[in-house]
């Protein structure tokens, strides 16, 4: 992924990224590629049928994730509390459907490291979180 | 739009669907489409730098709206706590966007039709959190 | 929807819409929702197993569909090249899904109403396509 | 990206994953998130009004790569003639946003990355074009 070297040349960022911030929107777009393709892998299993909750949170979690990673993204003009609510709700899809595919990760390998991306997206939502505070100047 | 027939036809559903929700979705739907043409409208008028910050929330509001719209969607298994922090994220990206549209909407018609399209949605948003309370027992 | 109202205010449009390409748009939006749905609704049946490729088609479907609609919808600038192409996949798309859908219409109430929705937007997609022709001045 | 992980743990893929198909679903998702980044810097910029067309490429670009890395990714059940027809749109949308770019990247660094993401992801598409003569048997 390329969203630190692209983000760092935009016009009004200047070289200094918020790295937190950076790091959130690079395991959002890994997330939901693993979302989507963990929901499509539980389709192909015989035992779709117990699966279907999990199939359900891996397609709100990549729907998310991908519209966070994509807000997240931009720096022209601000939005901050749109960025801090969808932070907010991928934190909550990620968590819900990381434990969901933590179930089934003995069974299932593509759930054991689809827990995995959803467990590491919920960790970096919540540092970027934290880390938006220094750009509050920009409200 | 078919939301209302399709929802109606869901296993798990039998015909009685959530209204509230259901006009939600579809304003979100709407909403996106509106969003996605407004900021395509804004880039293409002569003084666009003015717009830059509408074209910016007009894309955050697309992608917010469309996000909402697919997980509030879904009636297999349950992610009530997901659906309700993305009708808070999208109640809000619309009421903001709808704002800065509304400053360009004496001068631009599609800023206008957008402002309206973005409060509705803001309105069906907060229509559909105040109705999931019944959905409650399926958490 | 709205896209005929959004795209007649654009300022390099100035009122004259192509009316097959304004309708193609907003099939391709409902298509997307009604494909999303079906998805989630044959998920929720008992008889899952049976409907894992129609799952597939529709969620394919759902993305070919909402990107078209996407596309299709800007006109600052031009794109027609990849307006055409996508219309192409969008058709071949919705014609598939709507064939597997079909099968499914006798026993799945959401899949005869997928069917129409897939049905009509192919139809919408060739009519755009052979309308394209009158914006070649814009290539 | 964890895609080829994840594909190879796909139930009906066994181990044996299409690495030329797993790299372009790569370069498709990282070529969204540039493309939306460049999208957004190009409207930071102060002379916004020429990169106008840079920025509809930008965006139409993004969605088809988005779509594209979608299909591509799903392995149940079969769809091969909507990824082919897929695989081609987003070569030429790649095509013609790198080419627009790269006319910028003297004066835009985010243009010269922009520029190269495009041209990777363009020829991941066509390598995957060549190897899915031998995904026929599933048709």
């Amino acid at each position: 992924m390329h969203a630190q070297e692209m983000i760092s040349t935009h016009p009004h960022v200047k070289g200094s990224t918020n790295d937190a911030l950076v790091r959130c929107i690079e395991e959002c777009f890994d997330c939901a590629q693993v979302c989507t393709s963990c929901a499509d892998a539980c389709l192909g299993e015989s035992m779709v049928q117990q699966l279907a909750q999990c199939i359900r949170l891996n397609m709100d979690c990549a729907d998310v994730c991908s519209a966070t990673g994509m807000v997240a993204t931009r720096r022209t003009g601000s939005n901050e509390e749109v960025i801090r609510l969808m932070l907010e709700a991928c934190m909550t899809a990620c968590r819900l459907c990381g434990q969901e595919c933590e179930r089934h990760a003995g069974m299932h390998e593509h759930c054991r490291i689809c827990a995995d991306a959803c467990r590491r997206c919920e960790q970096a939502c919540q540092q970027a979180m934290g880390s938006i505070g220094g750009m509050g100047a920009r409200h």
